[in-house]
């Protein structure tokens, strides 16, 4: 069966750069070779659920634009039978190995959280099907704790106990179904973990609710035996006025305030990382440094917007650079790149969906190509170790040991008069070196 | 002797809100009684040496606009004895009881490192004997570790170690002097310390390098008796593309994961807060939360300027939600309220000077005000403890404890059906309420 | 008949400063008179009706927080009219002399335009007889070319015709209701006049549509004789990427492009101001400087969230100083303080409306107050007028004539070895200035 | 003679892009044609006097970090020459056809204007031969009219009619000198023409006193028979809080309250741009759409800093898309692309300086490159054209003339149940569009 929504376009192949075609990759070859593995193993490509299915175009000023025929049909579980459906098709047709989703978006509120998480649970094994029949895996799943009323004031982070129990509740369900479609990570986005006002807010409470919420989560994957990953993701404001998950570096003191350090990654997202004032390879760097990298969150934002504006990726220079580190700390393990990307509200047609993936999926292969060949140069590597070669000097090693301290390091400078001289540190000469790979 | 700078100013007094006197204090009354303590005991103001007696008006696109007597001398140590003398006589014209400076402030840089510290070390002995004629104290000391060339590419974050060691050097000196003038902090801010491109740096290296430094500095600490704090001064970014010490949250995980988080606090500046996408009373309330609360740099920053302004304080409402939750936390211990603050360029009276100051105090004078019968009422925390009351139940309380377990949870909420109601959380009655005492 | 809404509530009363009755003004007091005038007749207060009455707490990651009983109602005009019943028993118990309104704030969208045009005129004339009840009256009136989809490229500026054509009609109707119920002013806010992305944009056809519908429009008011003022409010962007009534001084120029300046002004947002990276108090000064000064939407944006909050106005010193401004240039004429504030999401409960027009409305009340003292004292205006008093030579002043030129002022500076002094522009003392009367 | 600043270093050459040559162009082929141009033609690449020769590193936390010879001689004149020497060794080395500069940038103040006047007289008579010489180009001359305390207030907007005087004077200079040495334009950027206080600041007055003078410099170009171009620099705030010429929209707003709208063009830098909150192409088409495009400032800013970080470019996508619009337009006539940038800080080598402005090169030589092909396919404009298309038919181009009425507009409206239908903008597709040109 073919739900026709996408009407008679083909699965999309690989053309080559000199292709026209508007419906082919030109750069993502899913079985070329680079560094050892293929483009398919290095990138791990995931559609997500939410803003490919379940959104129509609506903003806060406007109304739907978009005609999904599985949105607003009076039987809801029919509906996301046929969402599901249309979503393999895709999956399929753009030849992706990964998808990723909340409970919420799979499938339709109940009357009771039983009742809702039964439902998901009759989709989750619909998608075990289609999975099985398509070869298309679950990158992660993750649960929607911002959505509903019920979580406007946060969901471990409520002043109100019980949305904290229910919270728990739901998480127990998304975890359990995330494991048994074997994906590879479970994420936790704290949309509403944050604070409208300082006011009427006691953020030392809070940030004690929510690392004990995650310890909850951790204890229970052990516990059932996920060997996903767990991951958190970093975002500052909006829809709270400020998220607690402010950025990766913030992520990491929550981690080590609540013993999680070794037990939960950061899933890195190009809009939260500018809407936060860093450079998204900035936060990857430093997800790499404190030893938490995990995942991204695939996509774009306007430089210009104040928000999260979630465009499909298309600046072939920023994702060459986040991969080139991302490949610098050994490319992904069960991370990937998960498109949290949305179109355009004025782009209502179905092959825009399709446009907005290629673009996306050839814009992060093109750069793959380029951060691998970058890396296999190792000319910006032998640079860096160049510019660091003093510290390797036994005297070096020393300050940085136990041994020295401010008085013998301060005696030694004053022995030997040392007055450093500065020296060039080339940064317009690195930027030529890296546009030579773009 | 008096140099005559300030002309026949006398010193200013407090004269009441109705004075029109633009050379009198209308909220600063430093015996005023507050909840127990002196205005002066609560609110520790402090000048700072460098913005007020050091620039002289230079901006990146512009010469000096003022003429400041003690710069640009040709004996430059008797500049600097000029520049102390007017230093002492305006903490005493303002009354204020403490000061703050920079080792390179006070005292030309010498041919060599020793040289450098011999006169930093006269004109501290200066400062002592002026600080016993005037009664003025130190708030803190701090080496400038980011003015010479040398620094160009950070002090301990260098790629070159004889930086690493000249730094080290610097700053024992620059402790040694805080120490011996009963400095009752001492600072650091990394203002080069991280990076102007990724692309030349190792940031994993930098940051272990920068723990260590710190550490070296903890430990000279204890064992030369400085029981003052040690404080570091986040900001994110200018004069670097980025700074390590970027906010209050990351610079918890930089003490965490060194080992220092109950050795150092942090000194938190309302334009640094501004420009890392926070509220200064987020950063206050953060730096709360998470224990390490220490200082402030009080100034102001131009909301629609996107670099590091340093205004003189005069925003009322900013500075009251600031002292209030400083109040919360049981107001300063070592910390103080320091001007980081500087006069616009155009401002070149050596009256200017007087003035900024005087409308800095009084507002942060005001503000304790408001802040103190805030607190006083209670009525904001009443509504905060109702607000969370539920969590005071036997069974919220066990969540939160070892004993609960997600899937215990999960059982509660689907025994119980929990179907949590949202509550207002009345923003606008809380910010009402705050209004009332502005 | 009374909705039972607020239930039990009183009209707001004044009780002054002292108060602590959370619904009553503690500055706000109608009858008093600043300035020759009532600060009724001052301040021209409006509650707006879509934040307040049609919306319902969705924002863009979640549902609905707030139960509004006329929302959702199957029979879309019977809610309509409950909602106009709830609306002028809030307009009475607040005491406010205005409102505003969308055509499509009041009434349903119907099958046709000529439907929906219908269901505005039963509304408005509903509208007539509250307002003869009660002697509200309204301050504005406009048209939603926004909110349906037919409008997601654009209304006048729209690349479809049809779309140009059908905005006119619409806007004919909404001015005709406008005019039949003595508006004070005609809006044009051009949430869709702008781009998405240049790349699928004609900017010069766009604009001149733009002008060419904005002429349609003053030819058509002074058909009817419509005596109240057509207003553009400027907003640098979202919904759309960039819209092109970017600021007031964007809109000058717009204005002066199609031969507009002396028939249209401005009506300036707070939030507008504040993201197009303008202080509110600039925007107001601008539009004095250029002539075009209208109306303005009294709120207050959040300085670190990068979009349109529309919080309720709690800032006095912010809203002084516009005051300061307006009053300067002779306070409003047709124009007023239209509340364009909405409640936080969390804010679910009925009284919150309330609270969050109390609030603003006394935040205005009070700023007026500091604004009128400001102004009447003289002394600012006095600094000003001393600061340019050498512009009144003869010398000066020929240079502004015609009758210099570049080489006779040249020959008078060599001559005269004209050398300028530069001298304090006393910004601080200005702020301390200002500070005492807030 | 040579002045051994850039040691042995040979005159740039093409080298393809496969070189690996740091010190060789991949893209740059000065002689290559590209519709119809070669790529010197269209690209008209100047060097900058003030970044290049003039700043060695000082920045507002830290002192020099450069070695320029030139500067600090205590013969200030023979400082001067040799840096034109170098100045014109450097032109060489890199094949450039233009350089720009300030009266400032090229020869030290004296103690009078006069004196000024002849140090600029004497080191531009020097220019004259070396552009003999070596057949470089002057693309723009300009006076200082921000660096010296006099202007600290602004140069024709100060309060003090003797600086506006003063300006004149100077301006006549340095228009005369442009005229001489042959410019092909006279840029006026008002560094100081704001306000750091609306405070102190009469806008109304200052406003008039900036059209003023900008028409005795027309006047004057006119007399003199310049036909160079006059530019403005559009530049929304830094140094000063807020700049009058904040944006290209706002600058045409300003030439027409002032009737220079045929007289005057905007020269447009993507720093400036990026800080008033547009994209760089956004300002290029805006001038484009109201007809006064000139020329650019090539750079780049940083996107997470909030000042002007006048970096090389490097963005390939960025300044295609910019070419892109200017060849849209015709491509450059008097205008051209001038270097407004600068080394980092720690570039300290002489050799940085070729680095960055060869990578400068090759990247606007590459986007020169793709905006070509994106042009010359045609594909996005005929997709833009269709787009409008149904604006060609009759009806439609009636409704743009002034035979038409909100009525008649209404009236058909009605009569045909006109009800348009959202057509898909097809952003996605138009992005993986251009990229195919990257």
């Amino acid at each position: 069966m073919m739900s026709e929504f996408f009407g008679d376009i083909s699965p999309i192949k690989f053309e080559g750069p000199a292709s026209s075609n508007p419906l082919a990759y030109r750069y993502y070859d899913p079985g070329r070779v680079v560094m050892g593995k293929t483009m398919e193993q290095h990138l791990r490509f995931a559609v997500c659920y939410w803003h490919t299915f379940c959104w129509d175009g609506v903003d806060p000023f406007g109304m739907n634009t978009m005609d999904r025929p599985w949105i607003g049909q009076s039987d809801a579980m029919a509906g996301a039978r046929l969402k599901a459906e249309v979503a393999f098709e895709m999956f399929s047709l753009l030849g992706v190995p990964y998808f990723s989703f909340h409970d919420r978006d799979i499938a339709p509120e109940g009357a009771t959280l039983a009742e809702s998480n039964r439902n998901v649970q009759v989709i989750t094994d619909l998608f075990a099907e289609k999975m099985q029949e398509t070869g298309v895996n679950l990158l992660w799943g993750t649960a929607n704790l911002f959505s509903h009323r019920r979580f406007m004031a946060g969901a471990s982070t409520n002043p109100d106990p019980d949305v904290f129990a229910y919270s728990a509740a739901q998480v127990k369900n998304a975890l359990d179904v995330t494991h048994k479609l074997n994906g590879q990570n479970y994420v936790l986005w704290g949309g509403r973990e944050g604070y409208e006002t300082l006011l009427n807010t006691n953020m030392q409470r809070e940030l004690d609710q929510m690392g004990r919420f995650l310890n909850l989560v951790v204890d229970y994957k052990h516990k059932i035996g996920f060997d996903g990953t767990i991951l958190i993701e970093p975002k500052p404001q909006e829809p709270t006025k400020h998220q607690y998950d402010f950025d990766v570096a913030t992520v990491y003191g929550f981690l080590k305030r609540y013993g999680l350090e070794d037990e939960v990654r950061v899933n890195i997202e190009v809009g939260h990382a500018v809407l936060s004032g860093h450079s998204f390879e900035h936060e990857i760097a430093t997800a790499n440094a404190l030893g938490i990298f995990g995942s991204i969150d695939a996509n774009r934002n306007d430089y210009q917007s104040g928000w999260d504006t979630d465009q499909f990726p298309n600046n072939v220079p920023e994702m060459s650079l986040a991969l080139y580190y991302i490949l610098q700390a050994g490319g992904f393990t069960t991370g990937g790149l998960n498109f949290d990307s949305k179109l355009r509200r004025q782009s209502t047609d179905p092959a825009d969906l399709l446009y907005g993936h290629i673009g996306g999926m050839d814009t992060c292969a093109r750069a793959l190509l380029a951060a691998a060949a970058m890396h296999e140069s190792g000319d910006l590597n032998a640079l860096v170790s160049e510019r660091y070669a003093g510290w390797d000097s036994e005297v070096a090693q020393a300050m940085l040991s136990r041994e020295s301290t401010l008085e013998s390091i301060a005696e030694r400078v004053e022995r030997e008069n040392i007055d450093p001289q500065p020296k060039s540190g080339r940064q317009e000469y690195c930027e030529n070196l890296v546009n030579r790979f773009l």
